[in-house]
């Protein structure tokens, strides 16, 4: 949930007169993203998000961000647009803060994904990686491999609050995924966080993907990595291979992965539980005075990391169910 | 900002199926209302609020809240109407909470009222208490006067750390309002937080009232007080006598004051003021674990008391102005 910054009456009105979107009628904070404040933005043009972009967000990202989502839209990515302003730029500012106002998605993201979700995100994830390839703009991945030791430093001796032995847990991964991280597989703009918040499905079919603050150039492989995590365990933390051989498949169907991407899998999924497992053992060590957000467990990524760690190959994956 | 129950997909499906507003679209918790869970709720007919009473609300109290809202509505007054389910029901559940689906009200709320803003709400009070007259079922005001003393003893000693000689203050006020109230004033349906938040606009013009969750009845002019005290001060809470004079001409242009309950204004606003402290003082010191509201400073209706306890009419409040 986001923090909500008000915006002055008078300033929403002056702002909107910079776009051709009609006039005001109502504009309500929603419960989606963490990083922004986001509102739901309805005008005699219909329904639009409007977001301002808070400090967590860099400034200097935004205006890859807001042309990702304009060219993979234009590529065939259903996803939210930025809208123009008059002027045709596409950030603005309100409330002191980076502003846009993006095209509004129908559609839910589903809490209890079924294996038919699971291909559908697979598939979408192929076909975003695709249509990323001509995006003309490039952004590092922040929370990059070297960057994950710097980040458990930060987190320091309280970790063991967390979970006893967890500490040498993380030192030995690092370790380890210092020494087989690989280095030469395709790379591209890969999301980073398609979790199921940012995939909305109508009528059981997927309608969109949301939210590409984490988006950034990196191993396409990577990015399976991550939704294998995100999309193929269950509220028990148990791994389920139906999931993962759908999502696979999905993937497979639009962007086949090559033998080495698929090779890298066991390794990439662990970078990608470790790089979750550091973000959440940091929020949830430091939450902020006032936090109106609830930190996420990093207890679930603990189990997930562990499952990785006795996986052999990708076939634990089910990618020879495909 | 509310807190927000998850509702599992399946649920909202078949709870959906219930009521004839077709298919669902989306579905966003918003940030509207303290005491409920609120989303937007759109279908193929379009946009609803749906509304998961939390356990504040008693679930006793919930016919007459909706009830309310359909005879207020039925009667001229623009506020949201709950939708009937296809058997007639207006009450549902859905996440073991009880549950309802509102029709949606274009506009929002100002932050920063000005004289006209306060006028139109004079106007729409009053008509909201000409047109609760006719509504069968009724509510004791659970903040009624002889509440104020036991909801002061549950802040008990803390009360100093809010303020130095808080305490004292509010129980010279306790007896001087037990010595004072008026008992025999006109009474109603009131709403009894006719705050800005609860009151939309939509290019200047008043376009709604929500938020019925502390209707009751009890003195018509005792929800006018309400009004003064939440509309005509400013941030650095020094009263705005222009303003007061336009909420109460509005008033008073649907339904006029009676001499004896314009003299009982002062007395009224004191104690208006007295019940706002009270609730924020015991919020302010009573911050659950987790919380994901920010209480309001109390500190705003001490200041607002103390303008009160120097009024010696209601003229201070502009009434010969109008």
């Amino acid at each position: 949930m986001a923090v909500y910054t008000e915006i002055p009456d008078n300033e929403l009105v002056e702002y909107l007169k910079q776009y051709d979107i009609g006039e005001l009628h109502s504009l309500k904070g929603i419960a989606e993203g963490v990083e922004n404040s986001n509102y739901l933005l309805s005008t005699d043009n219909g329904m639009h998000i409007l977001t301002l972009y808070e400090k967590r967000v860099k400034k200097d990202d935004l205006p890859f961000f807001l042309g990702l989502k304009d060219h993979l839209a234009e590529n065939g990515v259903i996803c939210p647009r930025p809208i123009a302003m008059r002027d045709g730029r596409v950030l603005g500012e309100l409330a002191e803060r980076p502003s846009a106002i993006i095209s509004f998605l129908d559609g839910n993201s589903v809490k209890r994904p079924n294996p038919s979700h699971c291909e559908q995100v697979g598939q979408a994830l192929a076909q975003m990686h695709l249509a990323g390839a001509g995006f003309e703009l490039t952004r590092e991945n922040a929370l990059a491999p070297k960057d994950w030791e710097p980040l458990f430093e930060m987190s320091g001796r309280q970790t063991e609050t967390v979970a006893m032995g967890l500490s040498a847990m993380i030192r030995e991964e690092l370790a380890f995924l210092n020494d087989n991280w690989p280095a030469d597989l395709p790379s591209g703009v890969i999301h980073a966080d398609l979790f199921p918040d940012n995939v909305f499905f109508l009528k059981g079919e997927l309608s969109g993907l949301i939210d590409f603050y984490f988006a950034c150039n990196d191993l396409l492989a990577y990015d399976v990595a991550i939704c294998l995590n995100a999309w193929c365990f269950e509220a028990d933390n148990s791994f389920n291979v139906t999931k993962a051989a759908k999502l696979l498949r999905g993937y497979n169907s639009v962007r086949p992965l090559s033998d080495r991407e698929a090779d890298a899998l066991p390794v990439l999924c662990r970078g990608s539980a470790l790089r979750f497992l550091l973000t959440r053992l940091y929020d949830w060590l430091n939450v902020p005075v006032g936090a109106l957000v609830t930190p996420k467990d990093p207890s679930e990524y603990i189990e997930k990391l562990r499952f990785h760690r006795h996986v052999e190959s990708a076939s634990d994956y089910g990618i020879d169910l495909t």
